[in-house]
């Protein structure tokens, strides 16, 4: 049994720079020795009261946040950092050792590679006899391998990791490691903590649903019939939708336009940082291809009469969704689509336009998709500017650590950036920006504009597939079935949900509530 | 018995504007005749349902958002408004009118008097001949009687006015309205809703705590004994306590060193817009002037020996918190003070410096403080900037329904704005402020910084008086308690709440929990 006595200091979320001694006329600061002394003696204290509370039952680790520390020069060492350990050595049973806030302690993948603790907390085991675990989002038993060896870390701590894949050390254990569902780092799962509400995670749709849904992440019921199901629609639902069906027996066909399957992702792995969410794609493929029970096929348009014509009784439309140049007033009422040559979406960036410069980015979206198109069109061509109807670029990254490292990478890619203004007119030139408080606008030069706003479900042939009732009964097709972006547009972690769903509930017997809630006694 | 069914369109939280067609060229839209048309036919069979489901023991209503459709021009009547209430005139048994965002439907006192609504739902009673309901904050008798006897309403709907005294009905009917406790319309109901929370009333601490703490608004647990109470300090706090223990009946002597009772809201009153929240003391002053158990000293500033001669064996410290001069990194770390003659802070203006031009007022607090003050030094003496490190001017009152009205006010009084900045330096002429992304610097002139940051306890009194603990003893005195602000510096609400948890559980027994809570079964 191991207790843990946190000493972590906890911010408030903010950028994650390092501290310095602001050029300030202050008022004289408490001297540093001092300040360690004091925790020396505060924490020797808990953790002895600690010790004899749980007697020999029990190790007591302290949990330390490393990054301030490390930060400020020592006395008589290389850091505070330094002295705070070497102060209390062996005092713990076992070192815990952390980054301060949340946006380092939780990188997202975006910007920071797995085991990226590493130049911060190394130190400590040089200067303790006692063992050393810490994080850093690693999902590679080589990377875990390569700290443990060079004496960084004795233990693997892994939250989010184990969120994706809560079988990891197993799969590690048993030589499975290509079974792995790795995590991507994009933080959804942090959002939710964020938002206090259940925990979510890209990669594993069951996290958060173990016991309100019953959903095992490596269980599956098996099917009730031979049913066979066509999926329309590669990218993250349909792949979930197929893999899932796949591993509890059922017959899939997935069909997808594109040459390569992937959806959404093909493109948005090769914006700026996000290779790493490539393994929502990765991982599915390759439960997909060593499954006999899977037929897939690339480059296959399906129209009605090709899915009436393949006679499967499932069919799951998962098309996604498609970017819309629509428009909102201050009060998100719609003031109509802004169309024209040099209008474009993400889609249009997607399918290969290479919009002229200047380049405006105007945002309402707030998710990672603006910032990330202008920065890698700031990159490529220069001269882009991004606006946005927050008080932040990609403000809503603030639920996943990704906000001030966004904001630093639009600045470092020379793209001014203005909050709190939305477009108003577009003539060719220039785009007319309005302060959204008091309306006075302004204008900036602007050959191409890019929407970055509304998504709408493309949805096109579910509409023409149900409007063939009579003859998807005669081509014995029980069900047509929406799924993903396809039915409402949102991340891809709700994409892979809502697929997941449709293959976890196929065919089963539902309670009368959706899932299990908590009733007060 | 009544049914609703809501017709109101959400939006996401926006700037309340209204709305117009914009300067794009924009694709068409649809006509809204059609759009009428539609609405008319959905709702008449929505109602039609409904009526038919519930038979004739239940009366239907409509609830429906008037602020767009009242901004749009209709074909055959004045507005939108007016088509889709001729349409459906009698169809509903009762209308129920509102406006459409949350900042117009629960509009701060500080930007909107009470009855607000009635420009836009004012015409709802010439076109349908079933009841009318509406609400607006009412508080005063005068204003819903003189709505209902124009022909502006049928019934009077309160949500929060209710929830600052949910007696308000049973007080008008019986003549008690001087006993109403008014809502002040700080909307710190609304931000407990919007942060999906427990509500909490800053001028009802009860509200919230009905069922978890058993505190009802108007009864309380008699006297346990004949102690007597002595509060130091006669803010919200103060206030708060004594009027709770004189209405449990026990003997309360209440003192406050300035000239007048009101503590912070003395000051705060004062700023724009925020008289209404002088009700908070108001209310309380007439409860504990009408009371025989209660000694009020004004301009009595009591030091320890004062204390200990006053001989009462119960000393409740409420003497609140002052604003401190301490800065701190972007990484939130502490950098130190920043003091020097031209360095102020809030207490210094409520004490009545004029800070010679121009001001910079920065502001790290982020609720309504920096931006009231910044906008009372421009309208008295102009040339002020405002800076934050958020990524709005004043940015927690999103929660609180002002944000967009405090931006548009500071606009008004042309005040610049900078976001995402933080102050570094001052010399006396200029500021130094960084972007707390990018670190890139600019200087702004400044003769006077105003900042608005960080609050401490003001508890040199309390600590003055714990340390002399055998003296203490000797006069009798059995407990020294620190309330509100001295306790922990919060909003006003917190500081009511604060007062009132001390006199509701003064001398009673409490379960072993702190309150009631929810378990799953």
């Amino acid at each position: 049994m191991l207790l843990t006595i946190r000493h972590a200091t906890t911010y408030r979320y903010t950028a994650p720079v390092q501290y310095s001694i602001q050029q300030l006329r202050m008022t004289p600061a408490n001297g540093s020795a001092q300040m360690v002394r004091r925790w020396h003696i505060e924490t020797v204290g808990k953790l002895d009261v600690t010790r004899d509370a749980v007697g020999d039952k029990c190790a007591v680790a302290l949990r330390i946040s490393m990054e301030e520390l490390r930060g400020k020069p020592g006395r008589n060492a290389a850091s505070e950092a330094h002295e705070v350990v070497a102060l209390l050595a062996d005092v713990p049973d076992l070192w815990d050792v952390k980054m301060d806030s949340s946006p380092t302690d939780c990188a997202p993948s975006r910007f920071s590679p797995e085991g990226s603790h590493e130049p911060i907390v190394n130190f400590v085991k040089q200067l303790t006899r006692r063992p050393v675990v810490g994080v850093g989002r690693f999902t590679s038993p080589d990377v875990m391998v390569s700290q443990v060896r060079r004496g960084i870390l004795d233990l693997i701590g892994g939250a989010r990791p184990s969120i994706a894949d809560p079988f990891l050390p197993n799969k590690i254990n048993e030589g499975r490691e290509h079974e792995i569902r790795e995590c991507i780092g994009c933080n959804i799962c942090i959002s939710s903590w964020h938002d206090g509400v259940p925990v979510r995670c890209t990669q594993n749709p069951t996290a958060g649903e173990e016991w309100r849904r019953d959903w095992h992440p490596e269980r599956f019921a098996p099917p009730a019939s031979s049913s066979a199901v066509l999926i329309v629609g590669g990218g993250p639902a349909g792949l979930e939708c197929a893999t899932t069906l796949a591993r509890r027996g059922y017959a899939v066909t997935i069909a997808d336009s594109a040459a390569e399957f992937g959806g959404r992702l093909r493109f948005e792995t090769r914006l700026p940082g996000l290779k790493t969410w490539g393994r929502v794609v990765d991982w599915r493929m390759g439960q997909l291809r060593e499954r006999p029970n899977v037929n897939m096929y690339p480059a296959s348009e399906l129209g009605v009469d090709d899915i009436l014509g393949l006679e499967h009784p499932h069919v799951v439309i998962a098309t996604g969704a498609r970017w819309t140049k629509a428009l909102f007033s201050t009060l998100e009422f719609p003031v109509g689509e802004l169309d024209g040559p040099a209008v474009y979406t993400p889609d249009d960036l997607a399918a290969g336009v290479v919009p002229p410069g200047p380049v405006v980015v105007f945002d309402f979206d707030n998710y990672y998709m603006a910032g990330a198109v202008a920065e890698q069109l700031a990159k490529s061509a220069g001269n882009v500017t991004y606006v946005t109807t927050a008080g932040n670029a990609s403000a809503w990254t603030f639920m996943t650590n990704e906000l001030p490292l966004i904001h630093r990478a639009l600045c470092k890619a020379n793209v001014p950036i203005h909050t709190l203004h939305r477009v108003t007119a577009f003539d060719g030139d220039a785009v007319t920006i309005a302060d959204v408080y008091s309306g006075t606008e302004k204008r900036l030069p602007c050959r191409s504009l890019v929407i970055v706003g509304m998504r709408k479900p493309r949805d096109e042939l579910y509409e023409a597939l149900v409007a063939r009732g009579t003859d998807l009964k005669d081509a014995g097709i029980l069900g047509v079935t929406r799924i993903g972006d396809a039915f409402a547009p949102g991340a891809i972690v709700h994409a892979v949900h809502s697929g997941h769903r449709y293959a976890r509930e196929f065919e089963t017997v539902l309670g009368q509530a959706p899932y299990t809630r908590d009733f007060p006694v």
